[in-house]
């Protein structure tokens, strides 16, 4: 291990340190050369042409930010708890090499229209994470440059096994820099003031117990605030029905496509680079070729496809002829409302959508396996799970009755039949 | 009852009109005669000289605003809402001037450093409102000169017995433009994140159904924010204990001085401005003289009486020697505290406070007298009771467990004799 | 001119008036079907697909805002302006639809990429918009259902040849809404604070005198203030070396594409959607098929291209290997320069382009055939230039020696044998 | 020297830092205890009760703070300066320390209502701040305590004669800590937008260079923006023609007070704290006990005095029936004005006031004896002017027509017959 214990940060600090104007962080600061390649990889500026709200942008037409900047935003937030005073002794510079890289890289794994295009190929983008920074990447080949076992480090962290589990919580679990980061972000970017929390304030709360990140009881009211701020922005902004009408249309085109090729149906548009994903056989290269520049000119060629349902659900995606949506109170209505839509010429497969949503603020231990519960350390030194120590949060876990959200989404063109639902 | 059925508003518009810049409202627009003369007259500008928040500059030291210009946002929010397409339609011109009015002047009968005064000189505020509204005052002329009947209507809307409740909602509920405005100035001011909510949203919402304002199911979540914002408000900026401590160091001395009248102690000071509140027998006049700046000379005159616990008291009070403070456990505590504090010279019942602090985020009907609930029409114009529609609200309702905060304020100098409580 | 006159606003209301949250103006809102409708056809659709900052994103990461939202905030600003009482009065209803068409459509012909696009495809947007606008377009449709001269008086404004010159002077000015949306836009996406002005002042003194828009004289600190902001978006963004080094780069591969096609070169890449431009013949349907998804798109394919030159430039292109840039003191240098990158391979015209950049905060009456000069109303009810009234713009207006910014770009590869220069 | 050489910040740092919400710097940090100590001394304290802005809050309303508030302000300005790269190498801990308490301090000696209160009493703050560190007060005893030369090195900061430059440009120069505070407090609790400049810019391009501070030439637009931001906030706020009103009204009792009392009148107010500065002999704590309550509570005692111009002009000022204001177009006029005022009955001395004002947003070298040039360093090492690099700087520099606004101020009831002036 002597690599690792005689690593100094220092001993990669750029000449002249970098800083990129944020809107959000104000100054994100580059201070090793590391980073700074590792922004300038394909893989991360790929991310550059992948949007981080998916549909929602239909809504909230100002949020049209990148996963790149929100990566960006993640590592400087991981960055300005490295400066905490309690991270700052309780790490080792390698380590936060690591955990900087990780937060940095954690999303360049998603595909274009993340959510319906793993729907359908069925990919999932954290391994896909892994296997870009362990696989033939330009970015596996800048960590090993420094050091053979960094890539497995840093993907150690993102899957969730790295022996330090400070590093884990600092980039996942439910008060990490992600959540931080987009929470602020979508926020400011859509123009809602729903995401608005007090950053500082739960990093100065911010200690080392027990080889985990706590926070003083002083920091409960800014978590609190945390917690309600996510999930407001989830009813408001993430799960807006407009967005949801969006992501379905995607999910219906992406599907309809898979169905016609494993059918053989022969495409007058070269799929080239969506092949490898159908025959679930593809390289690092192949996924990172795919980005949503890519996908909007298949759609538009889709356009041009003689299937009429290929080609009329991708003028409806591209022209933003959504479909409509109501609630939907039962599964037989669900069952008479596809019968329609059969009866009137739209196959209910793709045209007739259902979702449920819902969402809980809070977990609680052992409620998700990876993510661990926000601890609370009181100035007796003791600890006591969040709950304990925030009636609101403790409120909201004993509520029985949880909302959620199921609706039924349709062509425009059948709403008059479907208004008795 | 010809006045007020042909008043139109348009009679009484000034020929310029006028704007006054605002921190929190970018423009508050005076478009009436009647508004600009009360806003120029002795009573409102009095208000100049008495701060909004009390002791909790003494924590967010840039929170140091006027209830003038709060009185002014008030205005503005009820102008806001009866911008409000339902408002608009729902209101005479009368009506209007009225709520108008009563926004603006809902706040003159505070005394200087008002909680602490009210507390020992047996005075509420919204009592002396309503005596300076129908009595003899500058803001009684005014209102006078346009209408006989004006200050009864305007006083009405103050005291919760107007006939139309609709103008008493606008003013004085548990979502009125008193908290709105003094959320989102008291969160801007201070610096804090945690009074932004989305006003703008919650009066898109608002309809008008039965006679009452209700507010579209759409604005339920701006409304649990609003809600929230509040609860955190209340616990990170309103009750912090340095705050509290800072009121009853006032409290304190204005009980001494109390007392001392009392027991015919011959002052130095002469004490013209506050002998009529001793006396219990004053006039609106003999209350308009009094403001901060009075207060905080003879604060300063009282640090040269020969009486040491006024002097002292008064001393710490200019020069931030304020008490400080720990959880207070029991009763039994609180006695053995005040025994040590006479043991060691400190009068106990001015130099030891304990208080307990509480705040319900949302009262259900028939819990309070004045408050009504709020209520959300859904799509079908039904209505029911907020708690119905927010799973958070209702949460929190029936959380069995709500924060209090009991603690004992004590002189630094004895803080060592105290550490075993 | 029946129509015309008889034409009211209130005729084509929406059922449920449209609002869309921005982060800018807060509510964009929708009053009227046509313009409901105009938001929803494919060529407004399209300007999603198309960033508002070309290659400034590369430098200022999180402005990576789209021409659609931008033509939102211009439709808004025209709308607020409408609602100042001198506008309100001046103009009849038809005049309003008119210019809040011409607000919402200005933009409607920019191409992808849209400076280095039109700089080697000979296009201009304005004649590209007025194409859309006048030819077969939904645009047009939408337009000619409500009248059939509506798409020529809504050209008409953005020709400047409308009769009324206050509706050109909203869209189209040394102070219109365009520029006053791009500035708090681009300001509030990148993160920086120079493009902050007092919008709503502006528009507080906008006065109506002889048939033109002028400003009281009690606003021209707000609208110095303004032309400085614009002053200093300009340095500091958009002419940042960096984005012009995107630029150039994006402009070498659109000219390298051209004189391949030319030369009868045979591309592996179907340029279907690009061939009518090189042709220098088309339609608007062809025109509004071109997006910057589609030229990505081609990009990534000529990354595989056999040319080198154009699969190089295309590959620095997407991973953002940008040309390095220095101060070009001289012609001679330049010619020097070229020389030295031709032996080392890199061909001149394509790997080597300098630019001159330069910028006048305000002109005067007759330097610009399009726009007029800011005039000012005095309290005597007289006109002057804003410079006689303005000690800054008119200090400004005198400087001999205006900034301007010469540079040359060129290849990373070579950076070491150009340090001499 | 030894002290001087040996000390080190960290053996008076805090157990526990501090830290202080903020609005304009988010936290104030509070590090060392000596800086705590003198934060909550009585003269610090007594700043609470002084307003930062004069009668300016009398047009921008929401503008109440307190030289308080602006004060540790600039001395968090201060420390953010200290920790940038260049300063942290070029000062001993020592002149660090100096210059903390010099940017905390350096507003202490500011009477109540400062700019009017040193016109008639002859008093200048800079020259009582200097005695209030020097001669015996809590701020010099607590200095001292730590050691005996402190005191003398920090007022020789603020008095501009310290052998280091660096630390009279932080606290004292064109660009400065203490402007940088209050552009950025004033605009913010304004609500102006005029204040608002990119200070993290500013401060990342700061050096040292020569011994004194310089600043890269990639600062120079951020510098630009200061300046016009200052230049801005003096036409808009400060110089704002109520805001003097408000002053001259102020002034005229001071004047008549004074007057009175040189003439042998008996006051029926017992003038206490008053007659030392009547008198011209005074020690620091006869000054520190003036503040705007005492002097608010002698003008409220004024509205009761047999003199009719003191009671009068008292009366006025408290319940703001402020002077009105025109545009004085000679010294002819304004002794017409003068006899009318007369003839009227009122006094001109006191009611009848004239002042022009100007504003100089940059000086030369040499222009000011105690200002020094911005200058700025270029990438070859060399050092010019800030006109030299900035063509708005120096376009305003040689502008000769420079803006002054000169005005007359007279009672209300008057106005009619000074309409033809």
């Amino acid at each position: 291990m002597n690599f690792k214990e005689n690593f100094r940060l220092q001993s990669i600090e750029l000449n002249e340190k970098r800083v990129i104007r944020d809107a959000i962080h104000d100054y994100i600061h580059v201070d090793h050369l590391i980073i700074w390649r590792l922004i300038n990889s394909k893989e991360m500026q790929r991310l550059r042409r992948i949007k981080q709200l998916g549909g929602t942008y239909q809504v909230f037409q100002s949020a049209e930010h990148s996963r790149f900047v929100h990566s960006l935003g993640v590592y400087q937030v991981v960055r300005r708890m490295l400066e905490t005073e309690c991270l700052t002794n309780a790490l080792s510079d390698y380590d936060k090499l690591c955990v900087m890289c990780a937060g940095l890289l954690h999303d360049i794994g998603h595909g274009p229209f993340s959510h319906s295009f793993e729907g359908v190929f069925e990919e999932n983008h954290e391994d896909m994470t892994v296997r870009m920074i362990l696989e033939e990447s330009e970015v596996h080949d800048i960590l090993v440059s420094l050091y053979k076992q960094l890539p497995q480090d840093v993907a150690s962290i993102i899957q969730h096994t790295h022996p330090n589990r400070i590093l884990i919580q600092m980039v996942s679990s439910q008060l990490d820099a992600d959540r931080m980061d987009y929470l602020l972000r979508d926020s400011y970017m859509s123009g809602t003031t729903y995401g608005h929390f007090d950053m500082s304030r739960i990093l100065r709360t911010m200690r080392i117990h027990d080889g985990k990140i706590v926070y003083k009881e002083s920091g409960v009211q800014a978590i609190e605030n945390y917690i309600l701020a996510r999930y407001h922005m989830y009813w408001q902004v993430y799960y807006h029905p407009t967005a949801r009408s969006y992501e379905h249309l995607l999910q219906s085109v992406f599907q309809r496509v898979k169905d016609l090729y494993y059918d053989g149906y022969v495409f007058q548009t070269h799929l080239h680079y969506l092949i490898p994903m159908l025959e679930h056989h593809f390289q690092v290269s192949d996924f990172v070729d795919l980005d949503e520049a890519v996908i909007l000119y298949y759609f538009k060629e889709f356009t041009r496809e003689k299937d009429f349902i290929l080609s009329d659900l991708s003028s409806r995606f591209l022209n933003r002829h959504l479909f409509k949506y109501k609630q939907l109170k039962s599964q037989k209505d669900l069952m008479s409302i596809k019968a329609i839509a059969q009866e009137k010429g739209y196959h209910p497969d793709y045209y007739i959508v259902s979702d449920n949503q819902k969402q809980i603020p809070y977990l609680h231990y052992g409620e998700s396996g990876e993510l661990s519960e926000i601890e609370i350390l009181d100035s007796e030194g003791c600890l006591s799970p969040l709950p304990m120590k925030s009636e609101i949060v403790s409120a909201i876990l004993n509520s029985k009755r949880f909302k959620s959200d199921q609706k039924v989404f349709f062509p425009k063109e059948i709403k008059d039949e479907l208004s008795i639902f």
